[in-house]
């Protein structure tokens, strides 16, 4: 195949779901240092909606979304990659299967999260706002532990329905009803004494913007993988701290209320 | 190569430039009548933003360009996809030998716009808003006047640069500044009559919500592209006017002016 001709660097497995992957393809090109086309990264792009529902599968044990993932880092590979992102962070319960079948490095998205916060965050309590598959999961637990920081679950019976009902308001297309569902969950997190509130699933990404006005830190994971592929690849240094794509600047700005 | 095996339908051309992909895949994703991920298009996006500049090809008459664009059309050709998109004006100028070389239909981005008009548009008089290279193949207008539209060519010395100035800063990423030279040249164009501006150029497509506030009918090449790929794989009907994604729905109301 042509693939290798091409001289793409990074694979993007896609598509799960799209609006999510049109919010980190657009977060990469933003936070890429760039005054031309040139300057960009070229990249390759899998967009694959009809993977079946990844929580469902993490919940019931089954192992069709792992062969999908398999099948789409199969075909990435023959791009000749460096590096392989996934903008789906409950995609990531695969994590260790999917590294195991390529000789490309797997942008991991919570080590994406952890690297961002060491460098801009300096509290403690984070809030996971995720789907029920990677809270189930554990493996952004896991990490976020080892590294320091207090998991905390705001205990309001609402917060985890507002989350959910924010996640597939944007899968089906409602993002400005989904904002509201996310600030609501957000204001809980902040009632409770969070200090971070950790967008853990990429469809929340899409608002990130939106969730900075809610008077605590926001960490989005969309934004902290695009930073973590650009630096694997070169294209910004260790030191560049740019976070303007998401409009996060000035979120450490504290006491603004949640509108 | 695995590439069939995912099912992909549809496949891009991209990163010429990649914030104007970012956009082309947002708005299809948005004009996709879906209510979960799996309603959506699964397809392949290469974005290649190292293809040499696509004006100075056409007027130094170099196939540089075209040698890039058949590559890509091979790599897409083995995915098995229907129908390849171009989000890109220019690159059009080699529509014909790229159709010639692939199996799949390539969906032409002048004729979606022609078919986007006929849908919405009963005005006349239109203007390009274009780079040089698109200007000087002549592919636009050709079309647009075998379809019965009047191109109209602003005689203000200054609306052209406005134009170039408005695509260079969107790839250099300062988009608030292309924004205020897009609307002074729309200003242009409404000064003189015209009734349409047709953002002919993908970099303008990323402001096509704030062109929509400048006093005239606005036509985004991205919209009318993504829509016409809809059409073609059967995801909207062609009775079906989504014109939501680039916020277009209230442009023909008259008479506000250009902020």
């Amino acid at each position: 195949m042509t693939g290798p001709a091409l001289g793409v660097r990074l694979g993007i497995i896609g598509g799960l779901g799209p609006l999510a992957s049109a919010d980190f393809y657009q977060k990469l090109t933003e936070l890429t240092p760039a005054r031309a086309d040139t300057d960009h990264l070229p990249l390759v792009l899998l967009s694959l909606p009809q993977i079946p529902d990844r929580t469902e599968a993490i919940l019931n044990g089954s192992d069709a979304v792992l062969k999908s993932l398999l099948a789409a880092v199969r075909t990435l590979d023959q791009f000749g990659i460096e590096c392989i992102a996934m903008p789906c962070n409950t995609a990531h319960h695969w994590f260790d299967e999917l590294t195991h079948a390529t000789g490309a490095e797997i942008v991991h998205i919570v080590e994406s999260v952890v690297e961002d916060m060491a460098r801009g965050f300096g509290g403690r309590r984070v809030a996971l706002l995720a789907t029920p598959g990677t809270l189930s999961s554990g493996f952004y637990q896991d990490r976020l532990l080892a590294a320091g920081y207090e998991v905390c679950r705001p205990s309001a019976p609402e917060f985890q329905p507002l989350v959910d009902k924010a996640i597939h308001d944007v899968k089906a297309g409602v993002v400005a009803e989904a904002a509201v569902a996310l600030k609501a969950a957000l204001a809980h997190c902040r009632a409770e004494g969070v200090e971070a509130g950790i967008l853990a699933c990429t469809e929340l990404s899409v608002m990130s913007r939106e969730a900075m006005h809610c008077g605590l830190t926001i960490i989005d994971s969309n934004t902290a993988l695009a930073q973590a592929c650009l630096r694997r690849l070169g294209l910004i240094s260790g030191a560049t701290d740019l976070r303007r794509a998401a409009g996060l600047e000035a979120n450490q700005a504290a006491g603004r209320k949640c509108a």
